[in-house]
């Protein structure tokens, strides 16, 4: 046995199936391996940030890590926007990255970088292996800091003779460090915070979105008075009829404020104090308004379900409210706007879809009508680094098979990412792939204004346009091997979607917004 | 006046009028300042790696750094691999990368990550700014580090601060350090190495392949009988029939050994000795055969020319040896392989023309068809970070307009960054792809054998091939906007290159292989 073995062996050991690759030539003892050893699946993307992006989209779903399995320092650093938004939404991933053999690296061949460096910005845990008889225990502790709350982003650098050279037969288990307890201060005041008549809001996010944690709150809520807030950006969110409806915290910091104002506590879950997306000249870095006292309940790394349950109980809460009603949006007709857009799609989603929100601006109105729909999944950007949601829906169909996967996505941003196209047809995923085409970067038309720039000039115009020539994403969908169509009115969006919804294997539409 | 606008002023005054540029929210200043002051053209590209990769070919064709312009750390990060490339050919590039705020980096907003971490691998200088103060002269610095000897990539950190605060009206000059004089006693060593009848080989890399210094080696040749060869992967190769004929390192270390048996010295300028590209179990990183003494007589940091043309008058050099007679091979009918391929490029090549060569497997036969073609400008894959091709040829068109740019361009690279096809479409460029399609990353066929896995398994199969479904570069050259045939026979590659060279705007032309 050598390295590449006892790792991928190691692996599936520990419950490891999956393996988003593009490997190079150091890779190929590992790529080797995963035919040697049964159980791991490889999945190819003909860009990195494809496979990193698939590896967050299947751990939020999988709630384990996936591999990627990539080439040295430049190949890896194309793989790191991704895992910037996977590193924001505590995704649990162990990247595999081959570089020159130990004896080599000292050559400085041209391939040779320092990947630690490129690595340590969004991994929580970085290694270079030194021999290939410490590889597979060198993985094992790769994938116990994945699990390890709070989860995340582990990058283990194989020098291609640790893949190699021979390897001991003992498999490692990794062995991941549990979450902490909450205690019993911050659960009192909480508690405190959140008494009947209180005007707070429980904020939460991470691993505070699912179900049972969901419905913890609800409970919470219905005794408290409370209102319930997510993060703008969510990595998972459970929605449907037995969950609360939440409200998203606003994009911008000024609304923020606006939606917390006369608030007295913000009792934080899973996640931080809301801070700017982004700073503004003389704006601040916090919104949160001073009359709001913040709260500190747990974060990500604690086990929120209990803490919430307790939180429940101190309160004296009920059993959870009864299921909502579910309210569909009537399919829309006439012109395609975000509004009609996002009618289409919520009237047709079907039950238990994954939809993954790349939608930028258009995707405002999607959240507004979405809120009473059958039990769905939404994943996030969570790290504001664009060219997610392609590679995203693709890992969440690979996690979830037996689940319609619907991604909603800016064309902009799809842009940085679209070979995940490719993958979604190489291994018939049933993704629909909505494209909200405005053929700009509309998000940074309203940054300029908001930046003082009331008349854009023509270099800011075009650097803010996708026109001259107009992305055709009909014929990229269909070079990349996706069934695709184009759609110039609400009408025809919902009948291009609802036959996209049944027939099997990928599509994308083109909404010309 | 702002940072950004100072920023831009300085950059004019230094002669930079270029920036590719994909920028966001926190570069809105900046954006803002390219349209303030006169003098600057921006070019878009729709993903990172268009941007970096444009500013490498930019900077090889002009000398002078290109500036990009990227958003944060998940944004520059995408244009990583590209620079990778451009460190390894030693190209002048400003990169400017947006940051929030000063005050707003602490508060860990989801975008925030340690840029200067991703940066350090690639650049050879980093900086962020503190005050837009000090803006301009971080700039100037910045620009003086990319033109000092060995010129290369500079980066630096702009928070958006210190883009939009008030700046000093005083443009700061960059003041780049000269390349350094080549000792006299490296000279002696290379005119004994160089001595007639010597079996020497003269090897040449970075500045050392333009036309001055070629005709300089040209005449040492003629004197000491010496081979000429060069990098495996040139920055920048002039050829044409008034320059020597030179062979190229073979890729494989074994080749290499095999290509400098027998061989006396090596002397070396403007480069290293060869190393190997990868290193293989049992084999290692230094190819040079034992017998083959190392003479280094300059690398990248010294001034060349006077060093060759001093090493010339040593050995009593004569003129330069007369121009040899233009050899094009005949045009191709028949099947399409690597040989008519390349015999159809190498036949139908316009004088001038910028060949930028990121073929892999595809590429060799034109080299060999290629060495007496009218002068033109060969550009290579210098750090092996694949996905080059396209935004080179892209950056080198904007450098360029008056002459033709070829990009001969592998299939799985090309995926990579096919986005610059969009960026050529829009600047109406002159590039002509050719896309080699043998649908599978074929090098890696070849290195798994070479990794003794002679029956690779069905997902070593699946990892090295591009079918399933196959890749259809016609539909994604249309869907950037870009004239796209495929070809299928040498004849028809003939009549479809023939067209496209003479017709003005890109083109692309998938040739099944």
């Amino acid at each position: 046995m050598n390295g590449a073995e006892a790792l991928v062996r190691t692996a599936v050991a520990a419950g490891i199936d999956t393996c988003f690759a593009n490997p190079g030539t150091t890779e190929m003892h590992l790529v080797a391996a995963l035919d040697a050893v049964p159980g791991m699946r490889s999945v190819l993307g003909v860009f990195e940030g494809v496979c990193t992006g698939a590896a967050d989209g299947y751990g939020r779903m999988a709630d384990r890590p996936a591999l990627t399995l990539l080439h040295l320092g430049p190949g890896f650093a194309s793989g790191l926007a991704n895992l910037h938004n996977a590193r924001r939404a505590f995704t649990p991933i162990v990247n595999l990255i081959g570089d020159h053999p130990t004896w080599h690296v000292a050559h400085d061949a041209p391939l040779t970088s320092d990947i630690e460096s490129l690595a340590r910005p969004m991994s929580k845990w970085v290694r270079t292996s030194a021999t290939s008889q410490a590889l597979a225990a060198d993985f094992a502790d790769a994938v116990a800091a994945s699990l390890s709350a709070p989860t995340g982003v582990a990058s283990l650098v194989i020098p291609a003779d640790c893949a190699w050279d021979p390897a001991p037969d003992a498999l490692p288990r990794p062995a991941p460090r549990p979450a902490a307890k909450v205690d019993e201060v911050a659960l009192e005041a909480a508690a405190i915070a959140l008494k009947p008549g209180s005007r707070s809001v429980l904020l939460l996010g991470g691993g505070a979105l699912r179900e049972a944690t969901l419905r913890q709150a609800a409970r919470i809520a219905a005794v408290s008075g409370c209102r319930i807030m997510v993060d703008s950006f969510v990595s998972r969110l459970e929605r449907g009829p037995g969950l609360p409806r939440v409200e998203r915290v606003p994009y911008f910091p000024e609304q923020i404020t606006e939606s917390l104002r006369g608030v007295s506590h913000l009792v934080v879950a899973g996640t931080r104090e809301p801070v700017a997306f982004f700073g503004y000249p003389s704006r601040g870095s916090r919104p949160v308004p001073p009359e709001c006292q913040i709260v500190a309940l747990g974060g990500v790394e604690h086990d929120l379900l209990p803490a919430l349950e307790a939180l429940a109980e101190r309160l004296g809460a009920g059993i959870p409210p009864q299921a909502g009603k579910i309210e569909r949006p009537s399919l829309p007709a006439g012109p395609l706007t975000p509004a009609t857009l996002g009618a289409a799609i919520a009237g047709l989603q079907p039950e238990n879809a994954i939809v993954v929100d790349e939608a930028a601006t258009s995707g405002l109105p999607y959240w507004l009508q979405s809120g009473a729909l059958p039990p769905h999944s939404l994943l996030g950007l969570t790290g504001g680094a664009i060219g997610q949601g392609l590679p995203c829906a693709t890992g969440a169909a690979v996690a979830c098979p037996d689940r319609p996967v619907i991604a909603i996505q800016a064309d902009g941003s799809g842009l940085y990412t679209a070979q995940a196209l490719w993958t979604q047809a190489r291994e018939g995923l049933d993704v629909t792939t909505i494209v909200c085409a405005n053929r700009e970067y509309r998000i940074l038309r309203v940054e300029l204004a908001r930046a003082g720039i009331a008349q854009p000039g023509e270099q800011a115009l075009q650097l803010t346009s996708l026109r001259g020539p107009d992305i055709d994403w009909v014929g990229l969908g269909r070079g990349f091997g996706v069934p695709s169509a184009r759609v110039e009115t609400a009408d025809q969006l919902v009948a291009k979607l609802r036959r996209a919804l049944v027939e099997p294997g990928p599509h994308l539409i083109e909404a010309i917004l």
